[in-house]
């Protein structure tokens, strides 16, 4: 008997599917000290309980299921020394991210930013079509790659950064990440779609903002660390960049009077983009994204999805 | 020669063209009262000189292209009388508008109404995906279509209701104006895109809003006549409808304090919904479809496109 410890709610459903594959189910308010070295999976990821797992050498701990897309989170390093493979949900939450960066454009565009908070009559006529707002979006993965297809649908231009450069579909020209300011000079909406790794921290600096005199909108769903704030509330307050919507900040939750939340050119969702009514529980997808693994992983130890490169972070 | 009548501002380039079939160029700025009979073509409507104009028995005023795609502010009867084509600016804002109801949506459905004015640390959850909030569109012509093809784009359910129930490509379904509520009790946006007519006035009254519980979302951009707003408000302050957006009120201005600027669930554009940036004066793309009805026109009276019905009043 495998065991599994359901960081996140499963359902009776869920258990009678993993019963199957002899896999029985322990939760955090249930595992006893005994059982922790013989957890085998995680699925989703508790710090505390899991640097307990962790600092016993002993520990059958082989693969972790996030809840999240991207991992900085995870102890990475320990995890690639003890050889755990973890999986990520990357692609579940791929549809409501795209639809609130939809939001975010279309709110400022259609000028909803001014109306929200308009007690009077005065009509406000300085408004763009999602065809006048070319997008550029830093990351052409699943996230990436729905916001091109809402961009799109709605008749505009939409660019991608990768690493390489590689074309993907649904984006009209992909560049890499070396090489992306032919892009740049073309868009009026930057979304920061970046995975938190060594390499794109503060990638969106004072230096990538004076590359153009006035962007219409910035946008970061990627991860917090990827944007110097104080250089982007630089940007916003002399007008290079006119208006931003962050999902996710640092720190998070951000304190009171925090200069972010003082910008009325600001908007900040935090980090909820992902939202969606059905999945009450917030994770409501994400066992039918994991349940793909385990008949492989049980049969002999290998993965058909959404292995995360512990080297590169995602 | 005949005498084209330029309420709106007309280019170089579209004067060369009328050139062609010897129609000259009068503003309002420039015409005489002896030009007043002599005009043929009205290009967009001025109710004051409109008014002179029909005052002679003798006016030579054949065609008026109105700059909206409703004409309910026009004199029809009088026009009907005379014998007067009207041709309406229908499919212009098309897409424009759709935009914006999409904006509308969003920014209920992913919390925006309530990050816009948030200035601490409070995660809102209350959120739901496109696929979650099925739309019922009440007008099925070229907004109604553009509506309907945002909300398929993005994995929502849209139904649409015209006079006769006939099938439009875009719409999952659509129903006859006398037999909608079955479409009704499925969805949480009702989008109000119905022309200005006798028989549209008030129809979203306290009898329509007594049909739900709970209505998501009431989006306005037909005309104020259809709304009774004061029945809209009841509805609202007992949350049978949770937000409303209207991009068009009675009257127009509002005045201060009126009660629609008082509820923080209602959004309102002020009749911008149609706004784009390229159309600096605001009309834009009105002459590209103006010109197209202006060979069969000159050649033997006729028209290609977008004539008023005189009668229906759209």
């Amino acid at each position: 008997m495998a065991l599994l410890l359901a960081v996140k709610a499963i359902t009776q459903e869920n258990r009678e599917f993993l019963a199957q594959y002899d896999i029985s189910v322990v939760t955090p308010d249930t595992i006893t000290d005994e059982q922790l070295p013989e957890v085998l999976i995680s699925y989703a990821w508790d710090t505390e309980i899991g640097h307990k797992i962790l600092a016993n050498p002993e520990s059958k701990l082989k693969w972790i299921q996030a809840q999240s897309a991207g991992v900085d989170y995870l102890p990475l390093k320990t995890l690639q020394e003890r050889q755990i493979t973890v999986t990520n949900a990357s692609g579940l939450k791929a549809v409501p991210i795209a639809q609130t960066v939809l939001g975010y454009i279309l709110h400022f565009a259609r000028g909803l930013n001014v109306y929200s908070t308009r007690k009077h009559w005065e009509p406000f006529t300085d408004q763009y079509l999602m065809s006048e707002l070319p997008v550029l979006v830093f990351g052409t993965g699943r996230i990436g790659q729905q916001i091109a297809h809402a961009v799109k649908s709605l008749g505009g231009v939409v660019f991608g950064v990768n690493t390489t450069g590689r074309p993907v579909e649904g984006f009209d020209a992909t560049y890499a990440i070396s090489d992306y300011q032919e892009a740049l000079a073309k868009s009026q909406v930057v979304v920061d779609g970046l995975p938190g790794t060594k390499e794109t921290e503060n990638f969106f600096d004072e230096h990538f903002f004076q590359q153009f005199n006035q962007l219409f909108l910035f946008i970061n769903i990627g991860r917090g660390t990827t944007l110097n704030q104080d250089d982007l509330l630089s940007a916003i307050d002399d007008s290079r960049v006119k208006y931003a919507a962050l999902d996710v900040t640092t720190p998070e939750p951000l304190p009171m009077n925090h200069p972010l939340f003082e910008r009325p050119q600001i908007l900040l969702t935090q980090h909820t983009s992902w939202g969606e009514q059905e999945s009450a529980g917030r994770v409501g997808g994400l066992f039918r994204l994991f349940e793909k693994n385990v008949p492989s992983f049980m049969a002999d130890g290998t993965f058909v999805q959404n292995v995360v490169d512990l080297n590169k972070g995602y």
